[in-house]
């Protein structure tokens, strides 16, 4: 593996799942594997779980961090090619990311969508100009279209927790105030086509991810319908995709409730709002695995680092 | 001691003083105890003293560091129980303590007082919060109402500086521009009630701190007659308790000078407003204990996550 | 060495690169150096390449690292003697210096110029102020007037490659938007000054840099004349240092260019504006030595920090 950008960098993912949890079990097992290697991450946009977790999952390996919030401690990249950069961006990604590739390691970045224009998000300027010009491996931690970690992540937390036989899994769109990206959703979607198991997207008319990510999954408007004998049901609000970034509506009836839920398993990769997406019941319940697949997020940033420790 | 949120959380004041001055002697002695272990130093407000001193005595002991200014870095959280969570915040508490204590053995938190609602305030959202909420030690790195470290690194300056037979202090009310907190005053106070020392608290009337935590305790409205045979004077601002958040004036006459102070030692927690609160004299002349104050906070520090360390 | 402020505090710059050239074979090799040493990084203004490598040479000599964004994560620091503190500043720079000195072992700090008060930036009073109150070494990661980390990454990267015989470097003035100090010409141009070369400076009239640096150097006013027959072409924009921090024009005629350029290889300190400062050609093209000078502030950085580290 050169980098990991999105799940499809995973060559077998039911392989990394059972390393995952074996690391999970004994995390400083590999700690002299990281030994004089640096990670740096580069935050262009806030977090919580990525942040602390990666960190975490670096330090378990005995990988040294070193953490920049890019827009804020940094300057503005310039990403045009024969741009006269006479306005606003300070430095090249050419030299940005060919630069930082020499004080570090492996390179981790967070960059998320605009959500004002499709083209220039799918391009993924920052995460695809760092892979471009940099010189060493890159972790993907969310960009405007994938947020790999967050999807192996679940897929550990699915594994744990999958009953032996049979398993349904259902996406279920949620409302929410705010424009959202459709990052975590793409990649749980893509996740979920490396699994054996039935998968259900459901959502309101309009909601539509992008087909060339669905294309074969089965769509279902009614939320009711979609539910029915779900093991797992996997909540997210994403904004529009066909009419890009907007906000349609906040329909309060697609909330996740303990009545909708029956006897599934709940997931969402918070933060979440209560009561918006989900209400309190389902989050306070013994159905919720919100808090593990936080938790698994350290051993999802463990299981890639250490594979590109192993490449390096 | 199962967090470190107040002074009260010690239990023997004296025993903690004379080991936080056996490890200043060789603070890296223990610097096995933290192998494996993670701190994350999470801050909702500005800091210096706090943030480098917290991170070296962590590092004394071994312990990895993470930091976050949760505000900056982060996002708004939400506190209340039941709320529809459509507007400016975008996590509950309750997944925020959950998720952080699963990426670190010990949590150490600054939330101030927003000395508008003194309910509020004294609910102590954030660290209470926290304390509900996570799962691993909390450490209090100044909160509305206390800053329990900083009373630490004072009963160690006190300690090292005191003379042998009887023992006079006074806490006197300073002057200054702004609305402050009582989290220093009131943490000082009750390690003052601790103390085999007369102990007398000054200020001019209107600002008496909360009764709850001055009961039993000397006030004298005439800073004269306080200051009078004091071994130590404790300066400190703070802005009216019972109208709460409220700065009646800014009397000049209260700030503490070379004559005021005699043959005094001069104690104040840093940051300090040159000849507002204290004059030049003070600060610049040999009885001013200020800068050891501040070095002892490294081992303050260090003491708690010791004991931290060896009760988890 | 007690600090590290600008170029003068090198003892022997030929030794000091011949050094940094070993270290750079096996960055690792002083590892134990830096075992139990602090090294708090504070920022009064925005870096990348200063941030990452300053940690990075201190990783490999096995220091641990502090990082502070002194402004936006402290306060307002007071400089004035005598000053009656009630505005806007919340600590004097004596009381923050030597608390800081306590939590480590060396300190460095970036603080630019305002380029609104010739005196006041002249007087470095932000650098200077911790030289003067703290107790430890001071690192200068770029002040008002020099930046000597970067001259002596410029250093090592002139040796690496320079001709065998005859040497002939070039610092041309560029047009930018903005108004830009004049740290890296100052330093660039004192490190020249030690060096076995012809060196000649280029810039518009009304562009002189600080008459008491250049003292000695060939200044030349035809940019074509200038760079005839160069070897290295220092590339950078600086204001008006007469008028000082005015920018008169940014006449794109300066602007570097390939054909300008000839054999020469091409030198910047980053970050760069493309197509402002410097053409594309140049930066993509064979002779551009901005990634390697990028490269060498780590083994600048750890070269400084060694000789500090073995002066404790």
């Amino acid at each position: 593996m050169k980098h990991y950008l999105t799940i499809n960098d995973i060559d077998s993912l039911p392989k990394w799942v059972e390393e995952a949890r074996i690391i999970k079990e004994n995390p400083y097992h590999f700690q002299n594997l990281g030994k004089n290697k640096t990670l740096c991450l580069l935050f262009f946009n806030n977090s919580l779980r990525t942040r602390l977790s990666t960190q975490k999952a670096a330090l378990h390996l005995g990988i040294q961090v070193m953490t920049m919030n890019f827009g804020k401690e940094g300057w503005t990249l310039e990403f045009g090619e024969g741009t006269v950069m006479n306005q606003g961006t300070s430095e090249h990604i050419k030299e940005a990311a060919h630069v930082v590739s020499q004080y570090c390691d492996i390179l981790a970045i967070r960059a998320f969508a605009g959500l004002k224009n499709k083209e220039k998000d799918e391009a993924e300027e920052i995460l695809n100009g760092f892979v471009k010009y940099a010189s060493i491996p890159i972790v993907n931690m969310e960009s405007s279209t994938a947020h790999p970690l967050q999807a192996l992540a679940d897929a550990i937390t699915l594994a744990e927790h999958r009953p032996k036989s049979r398993l349904k899994v259902v996406l279920s769109w949620a409302p929410h105030p705010k424009a959202l990206p459709h990052a975590v959703a793409n990649s749980f979607v893509k996740m979920m086509k490396l699994q054996d198991a039935e998968f259900v997207i459901t959502h309101p008319e309009g909601y539509e991810l992008d087909s060339k990510i669905t294309q074969g999954c089965q769509i279902e408007h009614n939320q009711d319908k979609a539910l029915q004998n779900a093991d797992f049901v996997y909540v997210k609000n994403w904004s529009s995709y066909s009419d890009y970034g907007k906000v349609f509506h906040q329909d309060a009836s697609w909330m996740m409730t303990q009545e909708k839920l029956g006897n599934a398993q709940f997931m969402h990769c918070l933060p979440v709002r209560r009561n918006v997406v989900v209400e309190d019941t389902v989050l306070d319940g013994p159905k919720s695995l919100v808090i593990e697949q936080a938790n698994n997020r350290t051993f999802a940033a463990q299981i890639v680092l250490k594979k590109l420790l192993e490449s390096l």
